[in-house]
């Protein structure tokens, strides 16, 4: 103890040193896309309290959670208000009960075969999203799609695989995989080597899909060059074409080079709920510097096991209760309800004169903004003039302006009337 | 796009290079201590399915949640179940109704005032213990308390603040700081400069509690050395002699320099439930390589807003419903009831002869194990001949070795019975 006093003075000479702090963090773009569509939609409301805002933007859900999903909530609750069943600390990565139903009905069912100790349960795609970078080293090349989800990228940045964004909010480091309307939304495969490749389809916020043999493609570049692939398919739920897969283990070869990532909030309405999880096969493998290879089934076993608790039991049971017939047909009655909003807003914006994309396998409308309209400025566009809250292409990433997203998750009413009025200032 | 053929081969001269992973998780301990614990108990069930095994091991509770939480989670689902009131997406940090009840009870009733804006509830303390290290730079040097919660040194190895440990598990590059029934379980300030400092009081896992001078002291040195305080308070409920302070925020000095988690797990029997809290106040900052200055509420408040989604709407409807009148007396009585089976394990493993810390104002009991036995070498003893699970001093920290830890949370016959099994081995 270097100390006698009771009381300790500043060290002579005034030498003082703060925590540095992780400077990555300052590479961040100034706010989170969907922080600061929150904060400029509350600064219009303030500024006129009167306006009937709706919003199309952050892709929350507004249908009620599923009947089945109540009743089990209600039964798991009443489980915790009894000694002889109640629930403390579950297993890390989510109880078994529920793994075993997700890989018998989202994967066994479509001829994929999992266990479920490659399946590990979270409390959500975004942190799920956010973390996965964790296990691999900080000097690995990150592809991303560009547009995209967010998190992946500004996870990344936070733990020093780019630096600081340029002017269109492109970092450095990042291998961008531009996705426009010139080629249909489908990146092209990157021309250098690149170790983690961030895919999402159905894809937020262009709302396309893949084919079968696009992916394929994508499986036998990241098995050539040894890359993983992150695989979100938190939308798979919308897709209404047979021919698309809806996990990247319906492609051969994947189980050695893909992560997938799933979540309940957009099939069964849980984004108030939180539960989600990510599949790692036992085949997946990484390096080590002296070229030894690892499981990254093992290493995010363990970082689940060391940094998390799992998600509370009743939500897990809530879950279990989406794999029920009843369940079954009440997601599909929910996603189906959401798919008709896409259509009516689709229609309504084709017939406003603009062009779409999307929206026919997916719950996004992503549609061209009027010329010479950046797509934040026909966010305030919107915002002010019609009182609809949408998302700027922009905020997706650089090869996103120029558009702007619309989510099918609102209400009924709303949906139409957020067309009307859209329609209204347009035409 | 370098690939034209629909199916690619492997580069010539068959380079193969897997992408890197985060070889610190290579460090770890072989395996997290409460996964061993839980390990080596279900290889015994096994073997002897007829055992009937008492768990005093890892801390979790075994009383069903207060009547007001229950009734809150019920209330709560109910809402998610009608349009009109189903709750989406939550703030990142919480919703403030929540956060302002936590400042108001937690807080202000102890004369701490802190604004909604420094609180920052999330799904739980293992994730902030594990987490609040990321807005922290890598070569930010460590203290740990030893013995302690893992979770500290791992997510700090894990993120490369420390090398591999030594035989004792003592890891390369912290400073540990002993606490052993030598100095009455209070560590001595560093010797060195460390720019963060973990502190769990009431101690988990030795039963310790801290003065307010000796945490003045700890302020002060903060202070001095522009070092920051991560002070683990989940346990504060069990605090039963009114001079222990039960925040750091007592503690004059401490918003510049001192970061406090707490939890509802143990007061309130939310194991199973997933909520908790981190307090960063506005003035508490760390600094740039160039000597700027930065809040580290905005940097935690980036971190959250970025990789999370909140916990469960029905998850902090139940944790407001604690601080009404009616959930201050049930979890009242629930960590009394805790407390009264602490004493039946303090008493009864004193008459069989061992010494005995802790207990008093926290629900661990923390004894010295037999001459000549290690802390694993009771573990198996116990387990085997007694069939009680408890927690090995080891497993907490080279300095644990030699002790070992009960649990308070057992039901109040299993707790009987194991001070019963336990005393008929060693006496």
């Amino acid at each position: 103890m270097s100390v006698e006093s009771d009381r300790i003075r500043p060290p002579p000479g005034g030498v003082r040193e703060l925590p540095r702090i992780n400077e990555h963090y300052l590479s961040l773009n100034a706010s989170y896309l969907f922080a600061e569509i929150k904060r400029r939609t509350e600064t219009f409301r303030r500024a006129h309290p009167d306006a009937r805002v709706i919003s199309l933007g952050i892709g929350d859900v507004t249908q009620p959670l599923p009947a089945v999903v109540v009743a089990a909530l209600e039964a798991a609750v009443r489980e915790q208000a009894r000694p002889e069943t109640l629930k403390g600390y579950g297993p890390y990565v989510g109880y078994e009960w529920l793994r075993a139903e997700i890989a018998a009905h989202d994967f066994g069912a479509r001829g994929v075969t999992l266990g479920p100790d490659e399946i590990f349960v979270s409390d959500g795609g975004k942190s799920d999203g956010a973390s996965i970078q964790e296990i691999f080293a900080d000097d690995c090349v990150v592809a991303l799609m560009d547009p995209v989800y967010p998190v992946y990228a500004d996870s990344n940045v936070m733990a020093g695989r780019a630096g600081p964004a340029d002017e269109s909010g492109r970092y450095a480091g990042f291998v961008y995989l531009p996705c426009t309307a010139d080629n249909g939304f489908q990146p092209a495969l990157p021309d250098g080597h690149v170790d983690l490749i961030y895919l999402c389809y159905p894809n937020n916020p262009t709302g396309a899909v893949m084919t079968r043999a696009a992916l394929q493609q994508w499986v036998d570049y990241a098995r050539a060059h040894e890359a993983v692939i992150l695989y979100d398919a938190a939308y798979e739920a919308y897709i209404r074409d047979p021919a698309i897969p809806h996990s990247i283990y319906e492609i051969e070869g994947a189980r050695e080079v893909a992560i997938e990532s799933r979540s309940f909030s957009k099939n069964a309405g849980f984004t108030g709920l939180r539960l989600a999880y990510t599949v790692v096969p036992r085949e997946a493998r990484g390096r080590t510097a002296d070229g030894e290879t690892l499981s990254l089934n093992e290493l995010w076993l363990r970082r689940m096991s060391t940094k998390s608790n799992g998600p509370p039991y009743v939500v897990q049971r809530a879950a279990a209760a989406v794999y029920t017939p009843d369940g079954q047909a009440q997601v599909r009655a929910l996603t189906d309800f959401y798919m008709e909003n896409a259509r009516i807003i689709r229609d309504g914006l084709t017939a406003a004169g603009l062009t779409v994309y999307g929206g026919t396998s997916a719950p996004y409308i992503w549609a061209r903004t009027p010329p010479r309209q950046s797509s934040w400025d026909f966010f305030d566009k919107l915002l002010v003039e019609a009182h609809v809250v949408g998302a700027p292409g922009a905020g997706f990433g650089p090869s996103g302006e120029g558009y702007f997203r619309l989510t099918a998750f609102g209400s009924r009413e709303h949906t139409l009337e957020a067309v009307e009025r859209v329609r209204g200032r347009l035409t």
